[in-house]
């Protein structure tokens, strides 16, 4: 039987290889799937240089070729053919899906992830968990210099650097923290990260193993918690109330179990915005020392706060190294930027440093040295400045519509920092349908699942400006009234 | 006894902080750590004001401030007062040392961990593990247009996109593997990570649990092991030769036990440089689908072969999803582009979307759009072809040199691809004392000790230019004439 080489021998002449080594590569796959068994004979170059409709000396290039990798054998005056030495490959799929599916580890399939990701978001307006408004970046001063270092950086900056990320960064960033939040930290404590998730990950990843015990707030940030759970930990939950964790009941729980950590967003509360007041914070200090748990105080959004100063974090009132710090640029700049940082003693960073060494070696090292150069000149400063402003703007107009035109359906309770609202919805709205009717206006809200059996979720006001905010809270309010 | 609060509340005129919140800070800082007691009275804010040297507003602002926070109480006619109802705190810090060090698990402690990192390269000239030459990367190109999509890009662009990456990066990115390396794969088969080495851990993430085999080379990129065991895998090795893994030997451990995963290297192998041979190929792939392990690909550098053209990877002729492919453009441009990926089934990618989601939530999509665009407009084609040709020179130099100065001390085969040569040196030069003898006249040459006992390493070729070459090759020749 005739081998239909021109079938099996596809050629794309508008195609960025070139035509020799399509005609290869086409062959290793013909032989590879078994198509072309081992003794076949092969045209001669020029009759399948006529078949193929090719130059002849572009069929004698891919035979050398073939040669040279062992897949076929020429002999003289009898032409070359499948070389025999290669075993036959029987093109036998397995059922893939049922493997692949049984190597996989279970707890790592996370199959109830609670996507509440802006991507997802394909409405015009949003409510969402409470973003930074891009369009705000100081977009101009970052494309400046990070076209300069691209450009002109010493060829160091491009290459390999320290896992714990740019030292330059590092030492600016020490001396920033030091300055505006009452750390006393060297660039020796810092690891930068890729925004605040890759910390807590990285933390997770040091500290937890299989059963320990990790408490959280009964509602609490969903991302780290499965982030816990990923590494085997056991959660523990205590109650939220208007002046943060119930750090008591937390004793309760030291007393009767040893925990390896307690996580907490003490200046925000993640998800209702409180900040844990003074007592509670000195009570945790004094828990975590006598009971020896670490405190995962995650910061994410410290800048963002209007009424009177941010309050200092429980780091900067550990003298005994229990609290590791978690903060980030992305927040305050935009999600595509992704620094962040873990700030704790120089041997627990040196963990994270390795553990960071094996998930992606290192941050990204221009983008920290433009950091490095905005915390220095002030343009961070002028930016957090600005931009708090607006989202105090934004706040107050949200707050005030929210309290003046749905006080009936809507209860809240305007945040002194962040940029969310903790809207809490009468009973009689069920905010699975209402998310639903909105979001056939344009309108996202989330759907509160992730709090249940609250009826609340977060309403994100800093990334619309007034305008947008008038529109989407329009249609939440219009919609409202026709429930 | 008078409280000596000029020595405690101190200010710094210059700092970028308001006076009377580092004021406040202090007095913060004060009471958490013990030295201000509960019901201390504070001086009036005029004596105070005098004490501190500051106008008497800036008291008065800073008072109001740790009243508002709950740290002070005012009685009216008697004053201000630290508040009753915070507890003392006493500041008796923990051995921290010892705490975190038990605190932490010891598997993730990594203490060997073999540092062969270009970064503790202090040495003027270096045959580094095989990096690029970053002086010749595309910079201008890429300063051009990350500049453009920090400056104009939509700002959807600096959101949170997929966590499998850049749509438009992987799409073109799928189109370009079809192109050159025989695959046949779209974009959902795809997920970007920060290089290869994030795509190694996500894969050991996805598959590997405690107890599971993992089989690697003799000798194997050290990073990728201590990835696999880092998840608990028990890592078995098979013998290395001049074609690459010796699979029989992987035949032999199939039939006595289940194994997970086989890591390789097959177009050039780490260490050794060699290819992989298409019958150890073919069979390998049979392995995978008699036994149902998977094969974890490491094609870290195929663009860079000089002779004749790549070889295709596995992955090409995998019918049955059990390859999973590994690639990288941060070898190709310079190690600070972190952007690599992985290809497989997209089960699995789904799988691996999860676990990113956790680890830093999305890459780098703005480097991710302007590789999409160089992709496209063929300016990463130009380059590798530009980069080849100059490796290539590099190479045969660095080979000629060796060959005729050197062949007493170093053996070693001329590589068909990659940016390193396998320099296996004469017993009688023990590699860690000519790597310290070398390093004293600037030279940076491995120790070898990663690869004992062959007393042999990787000679990166690709980063110095033949001057910078010739100069290593000097130092090198003339410290072995004198040992």
């Amino acid at each position: 039987m005739e081998v239909p080489f021109k079938s099996l021998i596809t050629i794309q002449p508008t195609h960025p290889l070139p035509i020799y080594v399509q005609i290869t590569n086409a062959f290793i796959q013909q032989i590879q799937q078994g198509m072309l068994k081992k003794g076949t004979p092969l045209l001669g170059s020029r009759s399948m240089a006529k078949l193929l409709e090719v130059n002849r000396q572009t069929v004698v290039a891919a035979y050398q070729e073939l040669q040279s990798q062992g897949w076929i054998e020429s002999f003289p005056r009898k032409g070359c053919f499948v070389a025999q030495h290669l075993p036959t490959v029987k093109p036998k799929p397995l059922p893939t899906e049922i493997v692949a599916t049984a190597a996989l580890r279970p707890a790592d399939a996370l199959p109830n992830f609670p996507i509440h990701l802006p991507v997802f978001i394909s409405q015009q307006w949003a409510f969402n968990d409470g973003l930074p408004d891009v369009r705000l970046a100081p977009r101009e001063e970052l494309a400046r210099l990070y076209a300069h270092y691209i450009r002109y950086g010493e060829p160091a900056l491009l290459q390999y650097v320290s896992v714990l990320g740019n030292n330059r960064f590092r030492e600016n960033l020490a001396q920033h923290l030091n300055q505006t939040r009452g750390l006393s930290v060297s660039a020796a404590q810092i690891i930068s990260t890729r925004g605040s998730q890759m910390g807590i990950y990285l933390v997770a990843a040091a500290l937890i193993q299989a059963q320990d015990t990790v408490v959280v707030g009964q509602w609490s940030y969903a991302a780290s918690t499965l982030t816990f759970q990923h590494f085997g930990a056991t959660i523990e939950t205590i109650p939220v109330d208007d002046e943060g964790l119930q750090v008591e009941e937390l004793a309760v729980i030291c007393s009767k179990k040893r925990i390896k950590a307690v996580y907490v967003t003490s200046h925000h509360y993640h998800p209702t915005t409180v900040t844990l007041k003074p007592e509670r914070r000195i009570r945790l200090l004094q828990l975590a020392e006598l009971y020896g748990f670490f405190i995962i105080e995650d910061d994410y959004d410290y800048d963002y706060h209007y009424a009177n100063k941010p309050v200092l974090p429980l780091a900067s009132a550990d003298t005994a190294g229990w609290v590791i710090y978690v903060g980030s640029f992305t927040k305050k700049i935009a999600p595509t930027f992704r620094v962040g940082y873990v700030v704790a003693t120089e041997k627990l960073i040196t963990e994270l440093g390795k553990i960071r060494r094996i998930i992606d070696r290192q941050g990204d090292t221009l983008l920290e040295n433009c950091l490095a150069d905005m915390l220095l000149d002030g343009t961070l400063k002028r930016y957090t400045h600005k931009t708090l402003k607006i989202y105090q703007t934004r706040r107050d107009f949200t707050s005030r519509v929210l309290q003046e035109e749905a006080q009936a359906w809507i209860q809240h309770q305007i945040p002194d920092g962040g940029m969310a609202i903790w809207a809490r919805f009468d009973p009689d709205i069920p905010l699975k349908n209402l998310a639903t009717k909105v979001a056939q206006r344009g309108l996202y809200l989330s759907d509160g699942q992730a709090y249940q059996p609250l009826n609340a979720c977060r309403m994100g006001f800093a990334s619309m400006n007034l305008p947008e905010l008038e529109t989407a809270l329009h249609i939440l309010i219009d919609t409202l009234k026709k429930f």
